[in-house]
């Protein structure tokens, strides 16, 4: 009976989003349909700012997606504003986690005691929005980021709502680069030197839908696959990511 | 007398370059005549393979690295190869740490208590060459590395033969691009929130030469100088890094 009922609890709900924000559109835009789906429950979105893009205060961030997201009309309150980002956390009927750096997020994310109720909540089936950093959390570890490690974690694990890691903003190599610094595709191979943890390069203006098991890539765009030790490979828009592995 | 003397130890002599390979050279060739010069009162040189760039083993990037050596008529021994690392370190007439993953580098130069001697070694006047992850170490911390997090060093603290961190490959923003990830400037930027210590950005093609506190940029190019809460400035080829901080 316990086995059912911790299976009948997963039920993810994810957007997990390569990137806030396309070529020539503004902030959150092209997602706001998918937004408005994934939080019809709640009128208001907990948001946790921690990974300050550009060095921005959390205060400013907050107020950026607040602008965002008052165009789905929804409320979107900073963590950093309450009192305990644990209760915070457990009493959230929404979470996005924006994007910026991976490694003060998880920093935060662990300073604040955030990671593991975030995790629970999640899948208890806390809807979870994540663009950029807020993606890469999503995996198992957040060793496929491509940002500089500007402060010490205390570890490199992540939320692990997804099976394998996220590569956000995924580059394809430019064949007429005469730059010398590795192609984000060698980054990726030298992971899996080191780990079997799959990667899923999610290029800009591709998502993925999480629905309980059920892992779909969204967008108009392919993914590349990563998987150690096999040549890697793309994989259509509408595919259950799931199958794959 | 003790002060006297710890001054006169300090000869550091390090050739600090960007990258091992320009844009249509070979491996190590735009270098020959300055490595030849470094390493001039020895026939032998250790090299530390650690970095394993596109996950070569420790000895195909060994071969790889004694062939570019050999133009120069020296012998090139992987660390790997001999019984205790921090003896090879003390015994050592010169050091030359190739580029890959940082963060595997560290890892692995605490791993096989490499780092301390290695710093010891440098400040007693070894000859010591890096390039790109190798050259990363010298700095402060590693944290202004441009690699994935593949594996998980005790520490970002690094060599500290420098008084300030390494950004190799540095790579100017590219006004035609539509890709929404952060730029390499911007990156150095977050870094500036959280961190004191000064950036050179290192573009390829350049390269330190240090000896004792004298820093001087080489190569044909200027150099990016990032400092916190100041606005970032290009610094001219044969200018002496030591009177900007």
């Amino acid at each position: 009976m316990l086995n059912l009922h911790f299976r009948y609890q997963n039920m993810k709900n994810l957007l997990v989003a390569s990137t806030s924000t396309v070529f020539g559109g503004n902030y959150l835009d092209y997602l706001a349909e998918e937004m408005a789906s994934l939080f019809h429950n709640t009128t208001e979105v907990l948001f946790i700012p921690y990974a300050r893009p550009n060095g921005i205060s959390h205060d400013s961030y907050t107020a950026k997606a607040a602008e965002a997201f008052s165009k789905i009309d929804k409320k979107l309150i900073g963590i950093h504003t309450l009192p305990n980002p644990e209760t915070a956390i457990r009493q959230a009927k929404g979470v996005f986690t924006g994007g910026g750096n991976t490694f003060l997020l998880v920093a935060q994310l662990y300073a604040n005691q955030v990671m593991q109720p975030l995790r629970e909540a999640i899948f208890n089936g806390l809807p979870y929005m994540g663009t950029s950093a807020g993606s890469n959390i999503c995996g198992v570890t957040m060793q496929t980021t491509n940002d500089m490690p500007i402060v010490y974690p205390p570890s490199f694990k992540t939320l692990g709502t997804l099976p394998f890691n996220i590569n956000p903003h995924y580059l394809d190599p430019d064949p007429t680069s005469q730059h010398m610094g590795e192609t984000r595709e060698t980054r990726i191979k030298e992971y899996h030197t080191q780990n079997t943890v799959p990667v899923v390069g999610l290029r800009e203006g591709s998502w993925l839908q999480v629905s309980g098991d059920n892992i779909v890539l969204k967008g108009t765009l392919t993914a590349r696959i990563f998987q150690q030790n096999k040549e890697p490979f793309e994989v259509e828009t509408g595919t259950a990511l799931t199958t794959l592995f």
